[in-house]
């Protein structure tokens, strides 16, 4: 099955960009997805092109108008959830990448200038994602994010079907710290117990980094990887499959 | 002043990308930012160009080593802030961006595979910076998200200089919602205020509506932005410059 990536943008040259090299370039032409660019300015109705026009009740910037939007996205048939790139949306996790990952692909409308017209949310059930708490100059950006996130999660886009399990984030945790060759650098030498070839003492040591390291930096996300872990399932205590 | 942004990555061609269009391929051309993309391969000793190396430990993946990316970040004299793109680094936001748009630029260094050697950050005084809780198939994008985030402040970038005050995040609230031409579209129309003409009922409208927004989708936001808003200076009360 082909992962359908749906971009509905006024800059479809920016499509794949990035996402033409490296893994995700090689997925694409491998037909592991497909990318679909469309430019909103061919959906607009006067000779013009105008896609967009002055906020109501004034301020800066322009705003994209609701009748051009929504012929924009009418034209795309692909049944796959419709995302719009905004600064407010949810913030997007790894869980919703992986939800995206399994399904039949993605349909993303990127906004420029001060945003859309707040009617085409409502009467096109659009769900709106943001990447982080920062402003970009367009949709665009948070577009290529989601989509690589997306794309190395499809099968046989990653090398080992392993690789991944660990990372940050999968487990709720931020992974654990890495090291290769040299053995010594610049006086630093790898921890003895990445050395010393005892898997058990190995996997304690990595699952205690990965804890500390996310106590440490990112005390939000430990307490709500602690918040899941200690709570037993309501109404039950020490349940067992014969109880 | 150019704001110089020097890119370390696998895949130098990933750049300038996006960035070479629009906004901000406008203001490169311009010269109010440089880009300067290098492959860390070319920092290799052997042969073989060798980058990376096996997990120390065993696992799967590939580690980037410390003696390679160290003579990649030696290369660079810019003496702007140096920063790795990885999952478990400090979230961007709106402040951070804003203080390296201010700045002589900044120098990324981009992960691939499993990441980077340990010691490389500590050895290298290297600042982690997250652009969210999900993962990617490397640095690249984050570094595309950080620098378009910047290049939009940097002076002259933006059409009118009042662009950006009332955005998301900049005041700590998420923006209030855009409306434009026409005035009904199926059958949902503009909220009256905004075509009354009256400026004050316009501005407190939008305000309350910021708010709103803030409160119901990210009462993380809302939570600091109160926070922040109520508790008076230490020591302070109704303090005057006569006081």
């Amino acid at each position: 099955m082909t992962f359908a990536a749906t971009i509905l943008t006024l800059y479809p040259d920016m499509f794949p960009g990035p996402l033409g090299m490296s893994l995700a370039g090689r997925a694409l032409s491998e037909g592991r997805w497909s990318l679909d660019a469309r430019n909103i300015r061919d959906f607009a109705t006067d000779k013009h092109r105008t896609v967009d026009d002055t906020p109501a009740g004034g301020g800066a910037g322009m705003v994209l108008r609701a009748d051009v939007l929504a012929a924009a996205i009418d034209s795309v048939a692909t049944g796959a959830p419709l995302i719009a790139m905004t600064p407010r949306g949810v913030p997007l996790t790894q869980r919703r990448v992986r939800d995206l990952a399994s399904g039949p692909g993605v349909t993303i409308l990127c906004g420029r200038f001060e945003g859309f017209d707040e009617r085409i949310f409502a009467a096109r059930g659009i769900e709106e994602v943001s990447i982080g708490d920062y402003i970009l100059s367009g949709g665009e950006m948070g577009a290529l994010v989601l989509l690589d996130a997306c794309i190395r999660l499809l099968p046989g886009v990653m090398g080992a079907p392993s690789s991944g399990d660990d990372e940050s984030f999968e487990s709720g945790l931020l992974e654990y710290p890495h090291y290769t060759r040299p053995n010594e650098w610049e006086g630093r030498t790898i921890p003895e117990v990445l050395r010393s070839g005892d898997h058990a003492r190995i996997a304690a040591w990595r699952k205690l980094m990965a804890e500390t390291e996310t106590r440490l930096r990112r005390p939000d996300l430990w307490e709500r990887h602690e918040g899941v872990r200690v709570k037993p399932p309501s109404g039950a205590r020490r349940q067992t499959k014969d109880a």
